[in-house]
């Protein structure tokens, strides 16, 4: 007999410490969704939203909570984390490509350039005068690296990538196309009606294990550094300016905004198109929902929101020019009640205490 | 008599089949506004706001609605749909350069890729291995398709595009430059107090005849493809998260984020800095006014708004200190009169029926 | 002796016209933040939110106002305008590297453009037919500059820069990585359930002393022009729509989204995110906080905003639900009052006088 391709659940079983219920010989060679899964595919049950495609799945095996095992009508791999155990063996049975080191004949490196010998650099690629190059990271097609910048091991630029000099990035980094790294900051004096530019010498300096998303923008420090922790990930088109520190395994979705000198604490959640303003300090553990504004301090840790969601325009726009007149609205109703109305105990809050309060 | 250049109202008349008020044998050879056009030029009203330059117009000839002839000072051509009358006169008043066929010296291209012989590929072109480029399609300076990546006949990549493996492009569609189809969608498992990439292995998906502005970005899929449908048209800065689905001819302004597994209909029309939660749907025909948050499912056609327009800030904090007590506010009103106050009815309503719905 | 580094600090005070408060023979050879400045650095006050750190200063000078000369522990440089004076003594401390002119071998060039003999060319730049490129200009690795572009003198591109055919760009711009200037506009027409594309071709016009940030967007104009006037400040992931005009010494910050035909004055501050829609005129000397939306003009100098701030996530959610019945609630309340409440004098304002207008 030949040998069968993909891994049996026995395997995954033993190998990610999972409970199996079902045949340990079953093997499965891929990923696929619940829906759309055949007895050769490993699937997942995480979200709760995808439960009622649970049972009619024909898929191989499932990795679910334990507690949904008897509504699983096909194998079952039980893990208290499902959807990590379902990226571990997603990572298996799909590994990045290898990639060959060496230097394409068309990438331009100054000599004083150090890349390591494991390292891929890719064709069209420009590497700076004293950049270094850590052991099998990647620098693909198109990508930028310029005086002076680090770039640490098993890191990969994957195309286009622009790296300004002097940034500094960790192991296991990844950084999708479009991102640009250690632009200027926003740095304007106002002198006489005009701006006068002021330059930006700090650097980035980017941890280990980020993920950056397409087109997102990091720029340098002043002075100082802009420094991004441990673990952080971002998604696309994210804006993050000068001297903002984002703590460590922070996570920020698409098009959010971090003004400069913004400091982020650890395990934050920021919602997509956020927008935090600068010179202010969020604390750890904090979950900003997608679409506000913080515009001051956050001490406590918690949830916090400000978007309204939408409605029909002409109710909505009724709704918006009474919002207008709101002030005024609630001091007339209250001037009543206490000139004439029926109450007169004075006793209503005036104003909520502040979640948030000026730096 | 030498050829005069441009081309003559008659023919325009007759080639896009418009009602002709004036002098077919007078000729234009390029377009203008209303404002500025002179006697070789065509010009259009179809934004009522442009109606007052309509007197005063010096134009060859204005393409315009046939209820507003007798105010047209000089020739008009009537049509039922000015402005896309105007394009197509446009179209061939300027057509698009040609291209010649063939590869830069300076493309790196892999031998297994297939790139049609009416092609045009251009310097510092990088194309992976089994790439396909259809026919006549441009894939201008800098750009890089990645590998299994497929194009379409007659599709553009004006310059320093990025196509990530495997992605899949329709015929006649235009990409702007910085435009990135294909990066990782954002998967993360939480993992003990860390974050675990979760591989992406679906693709992008693109019909024919769409167009993506500059800097768009548009995630692969995690296990299915992320799908944009025919005719859709995307302006710059917009980021599309991994598994989102756009119905055919929807349109989106710029810098809108539309989250992972957001499914949004046909015809759509979604303003700028729209926001839309994942893992939602929305109808066909929806207009979603700028800047709104799209939060929970639309299933009714119709137009929606969130975005509260700017007042004066003196007077918007006013306002906006007495949202943050808002339904406290109601709460007192409405206890003060059903305790003591003029009305016993007790008849207001609560809340009201929500025109959007938790998925 | 040996040439000491740096500069002394009565150089500095006759250079820049400051009063020195100190010693004049000390020398100072970098720039420090207040906090981490040694005795040879150079800081300064400027935002008031860092006066705690003033005491504490080790810095060999601060560049400060003079009512705080007697509050500062060092040696100060007092300056009425200590930012900007800031400014210029770290450009003369921090020199920008100088740039070799001359045409990198792997720069693909057209034969008719016109390279100023001083301008740098980096490698894997591509310059089409017709473009000028000034003098002392350079044009960093990996930009694209498309045909009869035209780049002003001392004009810097630093990498990945894309500029579209015809884009007119002035003296003593600065443009960092990702940035596009005269992609397509978003003109469409509607034609039975489709969209034609409507031809674009007006150019993009860009003054004297203009910084764009990384991966800014400026479309070109559909038959007149896009115009970005001299000594605009353009922050980071900002998408301006085809026809905007932007007036002099107006700044951007990052994220914001200014949609076709708008019209902005002079010396504006627009914030981060904020969204101005199409077709409208703001004045000269406008605010505009962060993450605003302007949809209609506005006439008269001053503050605007309309964001709401973060408040705790549940709190939030109960006042959004409020303010969707906040019509109805206002109209109940005030026919409460009219029919049987305390009041009958039916003198409430039922509308603010609007701070702005439609067009």
């Amino acid at each position: 007999m030949p040998a069968q391709p993909g891994i049996s659940l026995g395997e995954l079983a033993v190998r990610f410490g999972c409970t199996l219920k079902g045949d340990p010989d079953l093997r499965v060679s891929r990923v696929a969704t619940l829906e759309n899964a055949d007895g050769a595919s490993v699937t997942f049950l995480a979200n709760p939203r995808y439960r009622r495609y649970l049972g009619r799945t024909k898929a191989g095996v499932v990795v679910l909570d334990p507690a949904l095992a008897d509504a699983c009508p096909v194998s079952a791999l039980l893990a208290k984390n499902p959807y990590a155990t379902y990226a571990r063996i997603a990572t298996l049975l799909h590994p990045a490509p290898l990639v060959m080191p060496g230097r394409h004949a068309t990438a331009v490196i100054e000599e004083s350039a150090q890349i390591d010998a494991t390292a891929a650099v890719g064709p069209h690629v420009v590497i700076g005068a004293r950049a270094k190059i850590g052991a099998r990271s990647v620098i693909g097609p198109g990508c930028v690296v310029l005086d002076d910048a680090s770039i640490g091991d098993d890191t990969r630029l994957t195309a286009n990538v622009t790296i300004c000099q002097g940034v500094v990035l960790g192991d296991r980094c990844v950084l999708h196309p479009g991102v640009v790294i250690g632009a200027d900051g926003f740095g304007l004096a106002p002198d006489q009606g005009e701006w006068l530019k002021v330059p930006q010498m700090g650097a980035v300096r980017i941890g280990n294990d980020v993920e950056i998303g397409a087109s997102t923008t990091i720029d340098r420090g002043a002075i100082e550094d802009t420094v991004i922790g441990d673990g952080v990930k971002l998604d696309n088109q994210i804006q993050i300016g000068h001297n903002a520190r984002i703590g460590e395994h922070t996570v920020i979705a698409g098009s959010a905004g971090i003004s400069g000198s913004a400091v982020i604490g650890r395990r934050c959640m920021i919602g997509g198109q956020v927008g935090i303003a600068g010179h202010l300090t969020i604390c750890d553990d904090v979950v900003i929902t997608g679409q506000s504004l913080v515009s001051s301090s956050i001490r406590k840790p918690g949830y916090y929101s400000s978007a309204l969601p939408v409605d029909e325009s002409t109710r909505f726009r009724k709704n918006a020019a009474r919002f207008r007149g709101l002030d005024e609205f609630v001091r007339e109703v209250r001037k009543q009640r206490s000139t004439g109305g029926a109450s007169q105990d004075g006793a209503h809050p005036d104003d909520n205490g502040p979640a948030t309060d000026e730096e």
